[in-house]
């Protein structure tokens, strides 16, 4: 593996999956794998899942952590290609990513979509230039329009909760939330779920279908209960709306999941990537009952970052 | 040790002060004894020596150090258990404790009052979650109620610096201040020194007495001169009132620690947890004189830090 | 080296930068040699290369490393002497100090200039206070009026890309901004220079001539093109009026850096300490372009820490 982006940059997926399950066996499988390299973690945004887990796989793994709170601790970056940089912005990004490049052996970033401007965030106005000037492989932390660790880690979530002979059903509904946010946990599931050995359906409201570009021929039923009815797992995500961009068109039923709506399901086991608003996207009953494969998400969290830095560094190694 | 919120915790406070002191001689002696396990340090205030000295006290013992400040780098949390999430805050605190429960082998966590509501401070409205949430040992880097790691190294430093044949007289005393701050600090020095083997008082102005539940039968006296006479050492530190919760009565007299309020003492070795305000709590000349051991005390911090983990982690070790 | 805060605490800088290079060469070659031992790095203000780089030199030389963003992670801190506390500032720059002495084998420091008081900068009003109370050796990561671990790296990029045998023409040269910064990249620069083999002068506007403690008798040529003529290598920087504190007096001709200006030099190799201000320091065109070394300049960073921490460390090991 030589980035890692999106899904595409797996080459053999059952393959890692496997891999991330080895290394929940024994996390301390390989501690010198990563010895002498750093790993950058840059953050743009938030995060609590994302860093800790990737610092705990890389120590796993033996490689050395820098970690940047982009905004807070350096400089505010300026990300526009040719700008006369007469304004608030410090430092332009190609020269903070060059630096990077300097001091890393694997640049990990996240930057968010900014979801004021369509162009750009669909572009991937960021972390295109991150895949554009970095020497070093890049490993998205949650871009845009992709969170690709997360969606990994659901993968490998899946596998360990279905052991029958036949594919499950796997739903991703959306639900509702206060304010609208990005699409990118939904894109990236979708995509991942195409390459899985699933049946997979979305159901949002009117107003709410992802980007083709990331759902292609799934079958997206307007429908939440329809669409549930004899779901083996639902993932349950906000975002807000891609064709009206970043807003949030009106939805008059209520899509929160709630434990009655599970009657209908296989049992469904539920999935969300958090941080989650509890009693608005699902109930607490949801949340804290035994559907709720939540937090065994989280954990692999770990695994799917260390997967991905072990693969990263066989392919660094074997140069 | 199965954790360490409180003196409670402790089996046999001689024993660990004894332990801290051995590892004061030899901070190395256990280089990996933490080896392989995580701890989480989640700061929801400001710190600086229980932020430095607890990753010293875990890098000496070998343990993994993940620190998340978490307003900043992570997520809004809200505590309210049933809250309907259509507000401010994205995640709940129980979601971000099971979140810990699944990266870290220990959680420490620092959860100031919020010295608003006193019904929610006095119930530690949010060190009681990761109480009752947490699935590994968890230790306070202070609490709303409570400093026990800043209380045991007091222990330590006062243990240091006695070697006479009779019990101390160690006098605990209000200082001034400018804003309404938490008893933590008082109530837990209160409640550590009834544990220990001195003769032990609180001196602060009338309107100041501290929590009973932490002062027992201490005796309070509201003349600071008399309080302090042939004190051998004196604790000084503010707080605010906790009948009139987080109020400050008006007080008259002048309580700043001054040179002229030690010559009546057996002379005193003064104390203070830090960060103390000069010439306010105490006058630049007690503070940067002889009779001071506070410096001292900011350093047994790490060996307070080191005992308590090391404590932990023989318990974990040995199941 | 018994501390680093200027290019006098230098013995032999040819020496210091044949090491650097060495372990440019090799940067794992003592991985124990900051073995048990902490440095503390102490960020008063923000950075991106010195955060990073001073890491990576720590980790590659075995020292633990503990990162404080004080202003954010810490309490408010007073620097004035004597100051009665009772405003907004919380602990006292001594006390901090002291404390780091306590947690610390080394202490790094970064504290600008405030821009504000003429004579505290130029007394160095925070730094002052680190070497007066500091009892472990103290490392400036850039200070009030100067920055020696940057021109350290200067020194070993210059040497790297110098191989005739003349001295080569070094220019500094004044380049525009947008808001009034501190001088203590232009002043270090300048007396790092003149202890290297190399003809040196300065280019800067009427009303931007730096202070003379730091010039010395080096040649001030108030006009650019003259004074890039032939130059080897140009070192582009802002700066704000040292003689007018602060401010920006009108400058007419366009200083900035361009490709046009590289013309009249001996294809000079570019330099800057970064963060620059695309096409208003310099053009894009120039930081792009085959002429600049400034991203070597950057990666320099490391092996100018990694030196300057293993003399230190060789000091402190030999008593």
């Amino acid at each position: 593996m030589k980035k890692f982006t999106s899904v595409s940059d797996v080459e053999n997926l059952q393959q890692i999956i496997k891999k991330a399950l080895q290394i929940k066996e024994n996390p301390l499988s390989e501690p010198e794998k990563g010895k002498g390299k750093t790993i950058g973690l840059v953050f743009l945004n938030s995060s609590l899942r994302t860093r800790l887990s990737s610092q705990i796989a890389a120590q796993n793994i033996g490689l050395n952590v820098l970690t940047l709170n982009a905004a807070q601790e350096a400089w505010n970056l300026e990300f526009a290609d040719g700008a006369v940089m007469n304004g608030d912005t410090v430092e332009h990004i190609k020269d903070a990513i060059e630096v990077l490049n300097q001091y890393c052996d694997i640049i990990a970033v996240r930057c968010f979509a900014g979801m004021k401007n369509k162009e750009d965030d669909v572009n991937e106005s960021i972390l295109s230039q991150f895949e554009q000037y970095a020497k070093v492989p890049v490993i998205s932390l949650e871009s845009a329009t992709r969170h690709p660790l997360q969606s990994l880690a659901d993968c490998i979530t899946i596998t360990e909760n279905w052991k029958e002979n036949r594919k499950p059903k796997v739903v991703l509904t959306w639900a509702p939330h206060i304010k609208p946010i990005a699409q990118a946990v939904g894109n990236s599931f979708a995509e991942w779920m195409q390459e899985m050995d699933v049946d997979f359906i979305i159901t949002n409201p009117e107003g709410y279908d992802l980007d083709k570009n990331f759902t292609k021929d799934v079958k997206v039923i307007h429908d939440q209960n329809e669409a549930l009815k004899d779901a083996d797992f639902i993932y349950v995500k906000n975002w807000s709306s891609f064709d009206d961009y970043a807003t949030m068109p009106e939805v008059k039923e209520n899509w929160m999941l709630t434990n009655e709506k599970l009657e209908n399901t296989n049992q469904a086991k539920v999935m969300h990537c958090l941080p989650v608003r509890r009693n608005v996207e699902l109930s607490d009953e949801v949340m804290d009952g035994e559907n709720s494969i939540i937090y065994q998400q989280a954990k692999n969290r770990i695994f799917s970052a260390q997967a991905v830095f072990s693969e990263i560094l066989d392919k660094m190694n074997s140069k």
